[in-house]
């Protein structure tokens, strides 16, 4: 089950952390930019081929100590077809490297549509009775709850079949989360806790032995008090926590997502572990051409953050 | 402007009606598919290759009769990189044929990301200071409104910087989507007439010579109740309107969309175009290997159907 190999990996490495690879060309380090454009061409190609590049470099700083990645599909479909192809080549290589591949694509649509958004991710196509793996399969994907159970269901039927995962969107992490997601309905609760409880109630079938669904949720680490309300609300529902770092969330609010068990939440970072050469906290040590370790030097000290802060939580001190 | 150039080609046509290539392998006649398997193989390439073979000849029967069409992602996307070929290929050639074209695409993500997104679909890439058109680039993209105005505000920009539109989902036209979208708020209104409010309310700055805006909405045909209600809301979004068809939507349905004079929303059909040759209504005349007149007939019949409801209508009789 999906859930308890995602456990297990937060587990055995003692990281309820995720990296997230959703590179642009900012953040790449320009000696690796100019490579790939001299080799590929300054174009949709040469950029696409630098994230790749990048990519791996990052996986193969971080792979021994983290559990799990996120692609966010965004970053990849802007640079197209070559784009894409650096998604699809990061994946393969995260997955020989043992991580946990989460593909942040935000999908959603009508149930026959969802099904092949779910086969593109999580499932598998049919080509004249042969079944093959759809385009850009991954672990688990991130899903949209605007459009109710029948937008969801073929993503839980492939959970079930292909022993996949999902994290639904509840309470993102960005500043107008709210205008939508916190409208208070007729019964004095918010719209958050409505689908908070719809994504508890639609994983029921797929807890694992630790007690969590393979039907996770999306909780940002920037609405702590939210988070405490939306942990209680799901008994079962692990949470996927952005909005660490760069967007703000501290380890003490990210911390609101967890359970007394220590487990219930993965936090996901991208900009500050891409980006780490860069920051204040590790630019006096490391530069463009040691970007690798300082993004596992962040990786590291994000761990610790995480574990502390969970641990004061339910230590009490 | 996007609106106003999707209204001339409505009213030049005198046909308010899109057609959708959502192409699936069991809707491609049997002749096409053997064809591309011969030559590409019985894998997801030999899928993708029936799939734009098919669309191309869906554009060549009916281009001449109808203003856009509309591009389902996840059917490209369930066949990978291939897939995704296959859709850029027709949103080509549906160009060339001048048809405006609508990625379905359902996007959205926080700020940052959205934007990435916006780039792929309406806006450019940067690489190193020289723009290029991002991936998938169409006329318009469908948008989901769960994350608030800043999932919203880059496509917007985009679109005001590109001549482009959006359609943000209010009222989907599935059996669940009222699960969330019917949900009744404090003040006793549901939450798609808040969402039809928003969508109303960030069009302003982009409305055309006509009053409407290319910051459009989706209205599904199935639910005629509401889209009186919705239609009320939004004073100058244009409606396009999903269910129509193969999804139990009439064309009396569909007609709650539209304003007095006439405009104001566009029917979307795919599968009963795409599949016209095999339907009751057509199966006595046409075969699979004339499947594309089928497609015309049937788009055709679609068009007088729409129209006459709209005029029958707005006449009182």
């Amino acid at each position: 089950m999906f859930i308890d190999r995602l456990i297990e990996k937060i587990k055995s490495k003692n990281n309820p952390s995720v990296i997230g690879l959703d590179p642009r060309p900012e953040f790449i380090p320009m000696h690796i930019r100019k490579k790939a454009y001299a080799e590929y061409g300054e174009n949709l190609l040469g950029a696409a081929r630098s994230m790749a590049i990048f990519n791996k470099k990052i996986i193969d700083a971080v792979w021994d100590i983290v559990p799990a990645v996120k692609l966010q599909l965004a970053c990849y479909e802007a640079f197209g077809i070559e784009g894409l192809k650096a998604y699809s080549e990061t994946v393969e290589y995260a997955r020989k490297k043992g991580l946990v591949v989460i593909a942040d694509a935000k999908r959603n649509d009508i149930g026959s549509t969802a099904e092949a958004y779910s086969k593109a991710y999580l499932g598998k196509v049919t080509i004249e009775g042969n079944s093959l793996s759809g385009g850009f399969d991954a672990d688990a994907v991130t899903v949209n709850p605007y459009l109710g159970f029948d937008g969801i269901k073929p993503f839980i039927d492939d959970c079930k079949k292909y022993d996949k995962g999902i994290f639904i969107l509840v309470k993102t992490s960005n500043k107008s989360s709210g205008q939508i997601q916190d409208l208070i309905l007729k019964d004095g609760r918010r719209l958050y806790e409505e689908i908070a409880r719809l994504v508890d109630q639609w994983g029921e079938e797929l807890t694992g032995t630790f007690g969590y669904s393979s039907v996770c949720a999306v909780v940002g680490a920037t609405y702590p008090a939210q988070a405490e309300i939306l942990r209680k609300i799901m008994k079962r529902a692990y949470i996927l926590v952005p909005g660490y770092g760069a967007q703000g969330g501290t380890a003490n609010d990210a911390a609101c997502s967890f359970c007394p068990d220590g487990l219930g939440a993965v936090v996901n970072a991208s900009r500050s572990i891409m980006c780490a050469w860069k920051s204040n906290l590790w630019s006096d040590r490391f530069d463009e051409f040691s970007f690798n370790e300082a993004a596992r030097a962040e990786a590291i000290r994000m761990r610790d953050d995480i574990n502390l802060a969970v641990k004061r939580r339910f230590s009490g001190s």
